[in-house]
């Protein structure tokens, strides 16, 4: 069937080198575990396959690899919007600024209310949704959870909710 | 195929009475609205729908309806753990007291870290997880998702983490 994996965090801290430079010849010199899988890199490694479209509703990000990801699928040409919380993007360490600084497309919600979502569409296709946002604390400390499918019946609402929220959102 | 259910917040504003009262004679006198489906009287609805067990994992818990729902199984004779963030625990409104004080099995996490996760599971093979607290700010104010499934791939899982965090915060 299609795929269907869930992950839980706090996870161990490893080096995420690799996963940026696959092709590099030369052996990463930081003094962190290497060639290991944690749902950390499992999840970068889900960000980083993106080949067509990158669709992200995140309330806080912070994360500096995910937001070095998201700038290196911007790199190769992958189309990006990113969705976020207005009042977050003002919090220290937000990868925001760089991020719409890059030339990435970013909305902001400005309701009142908070946009508390923590969820991925990769390709149009693969959902990666839970608890957990996308900031140091969250990945290194809380215990979270995330789920990554593609099974139709639970990805399509998420987009069709992701675009709702996008057109709401239009600055113009 | 196995249940596959993805709904958003913020709801409309709807009476649940009928979801605990299903067979009383008469109409609620109430002002909101009456027999309308939202994604909160969806929620209630998976809850009270346990007939053998209910396994919980909330950071917050202060929604009224959530506690009275959790109460009902438990006057109906239906085993309940709820594992909970030992902080959120104290806050204005939490739920939980009313819940321990019911009789009902409550630990707490008491690691340096939050508890973050917002999951349930039913009768040991239906899901509910996202990114929604059971809070009523989560439920009538932000924007917010929840993905109920039995597919047995997602929902496995998230009964072993349970478990292991159940027992992690054996008090005994
Ligand atoms: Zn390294
Ligand atoms: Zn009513």
């Amino acid at each position: 069937g299609p795929l269907k994996e869930v992950y839980f965090f706090p996870t161990e801290v490893a080096c995420t080198e690799r996963l940026f430079t696959p092709d590099s010849p030369f052996p990463c010199p930081c003094p962190l575990p290497h060639n290991v899988n944690t749902s950390f890199t499992r999840l970068l490694g889900h960000i980083l396959s993106a080949s067509s479209s990158l669709d992200l509703c995140v309330f806080a990000f912070t994360n500096l690899d995910l937001s070095r990801a998201v700038l290196a699928l911007h790199t190769r040409g992958i189309p990006i919007r990113i969705l976020t919380d207005m009042e977050y993007t003002l919090i220290t360490g937000s990868q925001i600024g760089v991020i719409r600084r890059a030339g990435i497309c970013v909305r902001c919600d400005s309701g009142a209310v908070h946009m508390h979502h923590k969820f991925a569409v990769v390709d149009g296709r693969r959902l990666i949704t839970g608890s957990l946002n996308w900031t140091l604390t969250a990945i290194q400390s809380n215990k979270e959870n995330i789920l990554v499918t593609e099974e139709p019946d639970l990805v399509l609402p998420f987009i069709t909710e992701f675009q709702r929220l996008w057109d709401v959102n239009d600055p113009a």
